[in-house]
């Protein structure tokens, strides 16, 4: 029988990912994991972070860090917001970096730098 | 000079973070990149996640990558959704693996998996 | 046979939540209107409301309405939230106005006015 | 002087927000009631009432209201989701209900109803 505590932990975002496929399996909770319901827990949690920032000046916001207790909070919701995209990755299919890349290759074309008409990631 | 191009893209979530620092600092965006507006922009986006969601059954949202048209919008959101948690943990300093990692190993405790009433973290 | 505008509009908080609902009827939009679906239709179009204010300063944010176009979504978004909330409402039989008085009521004991311990509900 | 609460409460939707005004001023909370800080509270409250049903079924989500607790609290959501939709359309002057009636105008135009090519604001 294969422990999942066995192998030891893989701190990366596949890894992670893994992590929280095992950790939902372990406690039957795969069948509330639909795309549907993993977007909608995604932002609810990114609204929880929203919510630290809600009522502050933007020096406040900048400064957010600062508290112990505030920071630990932001962690946390950044946690939460991580896990449920992760979870979503894993239901959907999507490489989440693999997204991402070619989203910042668009955006480079889409918004070239300025100084530079054909954007950074074609000159040569 | 050195070209942000010049250096091979790294896309690990690492190498990807900082291709969206040199991005908004080519475009001097910084200045709008505040931990406020970037949890309010995260959560804009994964309310456009969610929108694809909305009026799905749950069946009709476990298919959702099917159609090639919304599986290429779903990539997109999720590159969004990423994009914005990565420049936030960017100007608040947040490790977003650390984080996670932390987050799961307080879940494993929170809840153990049913038949290990130590949970799975402590066997061994 | 009955025409819906054979009855004159009545634009107000209930009148409108009525026009609603012949016009999600008229249209079998019903079987979408489950609470979750409405719900997520709100948090989505609140994210589009918050969408037009993401990168602005307070100053700015202040100065919206100056702008026609801006205003015109502004006023877009508001309609769109207050929509969804309204059909959410007739779906749960929550009465808004009476939840509102409600809270406001428990607000006004949980956050007493300052310079009247009492809270001003409470004085006569 | 006169005491708010010396005139008798109009719970209409002006009414209530007349309160939230008040309520607000007499704690110095307007320097925070930014539009933008308003939009992202009515967000993050939305948030709050979607999160009660972010794993619910679509059955599970249309019984939500015969649990007397989860009712409470799904009447509790929607009273703070309306009070910030109030207190942003005090801020930036729109009129919700106006706002409203236009966009339902919009709509039966935009989706006529089948049946009526011209849509039921238009037969006559």
């Amino acid at each position: 029988m294969t422990e999942p505590s066995a192998v030891p932990d893989d701190n990366s975002l596949d890894g992670l990912r893994q992590r929280l496929s095992r950790f939902a399996a372990a406690r039957d909770w795969e069948p509330f994991h639909t795309p549907k319901n993993l977007a909608a827990a995604l932002s609810v949690e990114a609204g929880e972070l929203l919510e630290i920032f809600q009522w502050l000046t933007p020096d406040q916001s900048a400064a957010v860090m600062t508290d112990p207790d505030t920071a630990h909070r932001v962690r946390d919701e950044v946690a939460d917001v991580l896990a449920y995209l992760l979870q979503f990755c894993t239901v959907t299919g999507v490489d989440p970096l693999a997204a991402l890349a070619a989203k910042i290759d668009r955006n480079e074309l889409r918004f070239p730098a300025p100084g530079r008409p054909d954007g950074p990631r074609r000159s040569d």
